[in-house]
């Protein structure tokens, strides 16, 4: 397993007129999380795009456990569990001083810009076998 | 079934530097297509909001199926299929064209401002047992 | 002066938790104004994009009168008032059924992709001084 | 004069097909550094709001001298030059390791929730005088 957790801070932009975080920002803020464990493991996402290749987002699950406020300290945790095949499985969860507030998922393919799908980079599978 | 459907035209500030339409963002379109759903049965998010209630998002799950880009003119539509017990489902899917773009779905409760979640309005339910 | 008008429905992740909008997104419909008017005079941005240029905003200028709140139906203006030089100022305004929410502008330059500032493409200016 | 420097990384949400950052998001990190100033000197926005104020945005400038990218690292400063009569002015600018990105300005009035512009809270205006 792989995790990596990132510090974030809630900004008043993020919030709505429920007076809470909207729902769609979380998924910014597991990008956050999930780019920066790419950068941990040596892969950032700066090679991903020098070496022609994007990581799109085809599927996306989450559940929102309880509200984030402005201001809130949140930890978002982005985990890789297993190594993948062609796609590529990331689990998120953020906390606040131990609270769970959501728990999600993105699943991820390896693109040649303007192309379609392809196999992970093999240095990247290197990497995540070393580690997993 | 009960559906709605709006028209969304892309917004640049909605690209990313993949050149393409930001994953997030498809949720701020699905909630436009909810909301207006809402209107359309005559149960408008204002009301929703003058009963005290408020309509928090717990749960979301979507597959990107083909990438939206700049400018794309797009169909929102969100769906109920059955009758809501305590939780609320809502589907989705937007296209441009004919063609695929998103599939996707959320749950949400109805909740008491500052509290927890409660039964659906009765009003709510009469509105939707006459439709579905 | 050339105007071009775009009609603009308030999204709820527009709104913060003051309960009405959050003053950074009047620039992103300020965008779709100035945007559907280049199109409007027959110079789309994907024109703009494929003879190789950005058209960048050097600078911003609004004033905030009233507040727009969910659900609003906008009136936004795009309207350019004199040959542009190098630069190009855009003026906007957004009313709410007459009445006036926010005054703005912006000033653009033309650039070559990852390159610096250079003058408005001349097909482009033939098309202003047709109509100024 | 008193300042106040927040550092921000740029998240991949902010970015646009240009490549860099979108224009509107740096009103986003400007609010952040003003509401960290704000908190700094020890009116934090949550006593704003429990004295039953709003502090909406009424003017912003803005010059935008470079471009942000994706994972930059970046300094926002917020600086207050002069006390307050009616409303309040505070700069910003933005660097990137020392190169400035970004200069502006806001205006700001304080409001009764749901009602007029006021005074500034003189609770407010004294801390102000102990540092300006």
């Amino acid at each position: 397993m792989i995790e990596h957790c990132v510090e974030i801070r809630v900004r008043f932009v993020e919030t709505d007129q429920m007076g809470v975080v909207h729902h769609a920002h979380y998924w910014a803020w597991c990008e956050v999380a999930r780019l920066a464990l790419m950068e941990a493991i040596g892969y950032p996402y700066t090679r991903v795009q020098a070496e022609g290749f994007h990581f799109p987002v085809i599927e996306l699950q989450g559940k929102y456990r309880a509200s984030a406020h402005f201001d809130d300290r949140l930890s978002v945790w982005a985990v890789i569990r297993e190594m993948p095949r062609s796609r590529v499985e990331i689990f998120y969860r953020i906390e606040r001083q131990g609270q769970r507030l959501f728990d999600g998922s993105s699943r991820h393919a390896f693109a040649r810009k303007g192309g379609g799908a392809v196999r992970p980079p093999a240095a990247w599978l290197e990497i995540l076998a070393c580690r997993l």
